[in-house]
């Protein structure tokens, strides 16, 4: 908000507006670029480029690249596709969930507009602010629909941190790393295969095999 | 090579012995450090530190920073543990297969020497040489006892990549990016799920499902 006192309430929110729209256009070129290039490589003044302001601007707003990452790190993501519905009296349906898990986030990447899930993957390995943000986006968005639908399963938390791993493994190395050939195989299978592991992670007993 | 000619083939045995001695601990400390804090983050002097000779040395055998990291980016790898005896008239043991995958790799990094997979897995996101040579360990010590035991399967290839994939993302959330619950979780439970899923991947039909 950069209004004065004089500026009075029309002005205020005219600059309001203004200044959320900057805001809005930074971050989404930060997070284009963080998860494209990783932390070291990417630039403010690229970032600014792509956003189609003054480098100045960016720093006015985060202070520097450090801030910058972090608000780009952090968002709201909406997976809510993933909850199966829990019909009262009959148990969840572990398999329509199985189902879930794979077709919501392999379209979520394979869209490649998910660039703050590209960004914590790629700098995870070397940025410790974006492991903090990884095990909250498992802890926010995949453990609750999977706690859900296997209630009072003493290995529930195993399973999701099993299933998160794996998942994130098959995504990273398709379409981060682009792995052959996993990078070029046919979507379809892709999902046939994440959703059975998905089952076979859900349903199978783990302990005492 | 530092031996001039009036120092005769004794000498010159000695310091070649001295030399690779020298690179050998230069590569080690090298490996080390990549493994744990990326390519950005470590820096020739602290390698130097690490390995007791001088950065001017490291410089003289690598050249710089990118030389250093090749090298000590490339390694053999004995993984000849995977491949399943095959008996000559009955099919390949796919369940011993599995069991292999899970219990090798597993050990590999649940014993913290393995430097140079930890370093591929955490720089591959930001460096491509990373993604060359993890393409290769791919290539060269995951697919070869896969494909033997796999014979005509035609989606062999297919069930190579995914396996990878699946068993990459579990080893580096538990052992580079330690998420929970799964860097907390009993070994003998996580080689469990990784014997099963490889199970999975090298036995079901994928296609037509």
């Amino acid at each position: 908000m950069i209004s004065t006192e004089q500026d009075g309430p029309t002005v205020t929110r005219r600059f309001t507006k203004r200044s959320a729209d900057t805001r809005a256009a930074i971050l989404s070129a930060a997070r284009a670029r963080f998860a494209a290039d990783g932390y070291e490589k990417a630039t403010i003044r690229a970032i600014a480029a792509d956003a189609g302001i003054d480098a100045s601007m960016v720093m006015r707003y985060y202070g520097d690249k450090e801030g910058l990452f972090r608000a780009a790190a952090f968002a709201d993501i909406d997976l809510s596709g993933l909850a199966v519905p829990v019909t009262p009296g009959s148990s969840p349906d572990l398999l329509e969930l199985a189902g879930r898990i794979a077709r919501v986030l392999l379209a979520n990447w394979e869209s490649g507009e998910n660039h703050v899930q590209q960004l914590l993957v790629r700098t995870a390995f070397t940025h410790p602010e974006s492991v903090t943000q990884l095990q909250r986006f498992l802890d926010e968005h995949i453990k609750p629909p999977i706690l859900a639908a296997l209630a009072d399963d003493p290995d529930a938390d195993l399973r999701v941190g099993l299933l998160f791993g794996q998942i994130l493994g098959i995504l990273a190395s398709r379409y981060l790393l682009r792995l052959e050939p996993l990078a070029s195989a046919d979507l379809r299978l892709v999902e046939v295969a994440v959703r059975e592991s998905a089952e076979l992670l859900l349903t199978r007993p783990i302990r005492g095999v």
